[in-house]
């Protein structure tokens, strides 16, 4: 049986990845006196005075929503909010698992941005935050933008910032590796969706100054005809030469390229272009922009892809749980900018200088310390 | 430590009464491979053919949602939805320890009804079912009728029907006990809002004949001014001779009283008029309509409360986390009044011929069986 007969057999045996279980037993009338009525009066009472206590009384403390409208699912695209179930089950696993935070789907059946932001709202007194996934771009920039603004809890979209800490830790274990400065390399982004953006803005923030983002047509200039405003916003920061050109073109002494884009679609003779110890994140999942080995023998440095088959996962499992289990702990009231570069920088050291080589810049997906490290890292930033 | 005291300090170190917890390890990469991607993508595309198949590979098959507006907490009025959260996680806890069905609690940041309608039908595609909880009358039933025709889920007001559940169940063995017939007692119900008009219908559905309502102003009549709209429809089948009178009118020479109201409103003396061998629910809580022990000197001899320290406790713990644990197990859209007599005749048949009496009319709250016999009745209605 393989992987995919396999996991269809373990969902159905399953019928659904979560248990929600009561942290006490309820066996006689004193629990229930306590656990239930009359005595859980008692905190209800308290929140009313002090709405604050309610993160000392109830779940919102450690509890998140794992909010999607199954317009942007893995690579399956908009396949609605029932058939996203799955991945957002597995998510809310992945959260409990690695980061301790017990966290909920909410699949919603809507797609309009209004009412999307509107429920979210609505259901919001029962989080303490709020992880949206697989919304698709640009509705998923105006969600979140609009739901950081109206909302007192942090709200994340994983799609875009947990793969942009992710990829700014590669890039800076790459730098380390290769002795490169921030300020210095020239970087492209293929793909100008939501990641490719995102990812192009920590790196940024972090200090990089050279950065071309590309999507399907190639360059993105000023003179990009159907470019996105989030594209053309980006236009302040990237291509500061406003050049056009194929990817291939982009591509040439460059020192760094991220692609969250298509397979096969960067080639060896592209690579062999680049500058010398050069570094390729091809992401495409399953089948990355170039295959691994093709990439080092054109003389790429570091190769890191999505799969776990490769070395160099880049893989949002080491930071999401992170993530949320400090903003959390320190009852931070957003995700800053300033929380998801020390969560990348966190990552990154946690790769140690004997350890760091070529096919070991990236904490692998299992490294128990990836989640406190993070949440470290992110409480650090509250204080 | 008084019981307040201690439910607090127990809030306090339980942050939150729920853990969301995977039901499968997540230690390996084939173990992620599985549970998340690649493999999840299996049973997103099988429920995007085929929507039904959800109930085979998600939570739909065994998860319900709790919520409340958090309009109408216990006896703490409207204390909104963050204050309600306490009460909430203990439903959710409950459901999972007495029905085995994992429950989410949802506290809406809104009470007009259109948004709370809007937002649970929103959030539908997460779960197999809906418990409303703790919603003000007359709101609460246009929400629960709106919910019930627009979602193909099951949408049960708890404290509308399983009270009414649980007092039919009582009902059921006091006249068994005291060998009268369904069509020849007459029953007050004193206290007109959602529960009292639930436990009415209910009653007159399973075969009760003669029914009065009552309310702080006295016998509901169409006469009395300031009626609901609720209160007026029930006019087609209770207090069929339309008289006028107050409560204490109202239970002379009555079988059965049922009171969802205030402290302390029945006198030993009411008790005294009524006919013999009769039946008192006195469930206002903490303090009831009248104490078991002056009602049962007055002459009632089947006396039951809402409180665990006295006989005959009237607990919707005892049909709730049946219903939708029956409801999920059928894969039931709809509960049904079908369902509803059958769990009342369910629980009443737990307490045996050998067991029965004046004492010991209701199953305990801890009754094992009680989950398992409701949602037996309630599946036996969908076959």
């Amino acid at each position: 049986m393989n992987t995919q007969e396999k996991a269809l057999q373990l969902h159905a045996e399953w019928q659904g990845k979560l248990d929600t279980v009561p942290k006490m037993k309820i066996a006689t009338r004193e629990d229930l006196a306590l656990a239930y009525t009359p005595g859980v009066a008692e905190p209800c009472k308290v929140i009313a005075q002090d709405p604050d206590a309610a993160y000392t009384y109830t779940q919102k403390a450690n509890t998140i929503a794992v909010v999607s409208d199954g317009s942007a699912v893995l690579g399956l695209g908009n396949i609605g909010p029932l058939s996203a179930m799955p991945v957002m089950e597995g998510k809310c696993a992945l959260f409990k698992e690695f980061g301790g935070v017990n966290a909920v789907p909410l699949c919603l059946d809507t797609q309009d941005v209004d009412e999307i932001v509107d429920t979210v709202k609505r259901v919001a007194p029962s989080f303490g935050g709020i992880n949206l996934e697989d919304i698709s771009a640009p509705r998923c920039f105006e969600i979140e933008r609009r739901l950081i603004e109206e909302l007192d809890i942090p709200v994340f979209h994983d799609d875009q910032h947990g793969t942009a800490i992710v990829v700014l830790c590669g890039v800076i274990n790459a730098l380390r590796l290769t002795g490169k400065r921030r300020e210095d390399v020239r970087v492209v982004v293929n793909g100008a969706g939501s990641a490719g953006i995102a990812i192009s803005k920590l790196l940024l923030r972090w200090g990089i100054k050279h950065l071309v983002l590309c999507d399907i047509k190639g360059i993105i200039s000023s003179r990009t005809e159907g470019a996105t405003d989030a594209q053309r916003e980006m236009l302040q920061w990237t291509n500061l030469d406003d050049v056009d050109g194929t990817l291939a073109d982009a591509l040439k002494g460059a020192d760094v390229f991220v692609g969250v884009s298509a397979p096969n679609i960067v080639t060896g003779e592209m690579v062999a272009a680049m500058a010398p110890d050069a570094a390729v994140f091809a992401m495409a999942n399953p089948v990355p922009e170039i295959m691994p080995d093709v990439a080092r023998e054109a003389g790429a440095r570091v190769v890191g892809t999505g799969r776990s088959d490769f070395p160099n996962q880049i893989n949002n499992v080491v930071a999401f749980p992170g993530i949320f289990k400090g903003a959390l702990e320190a009852r931070a009231t957003r995700i800053t900018e300033e929380m998801k570069l020390a969560a990348a920088e966190a990552l990154a050291a946690l790769v140690s200088d004997d350890e760091l080589c070529e096919d070991f810049i990236m904490p692998e997906p299992f490294d128990p310390r990836a989640a406190e490290a993070v949440a470290a890292a992110v409480k650090e930033c509250v204080r």
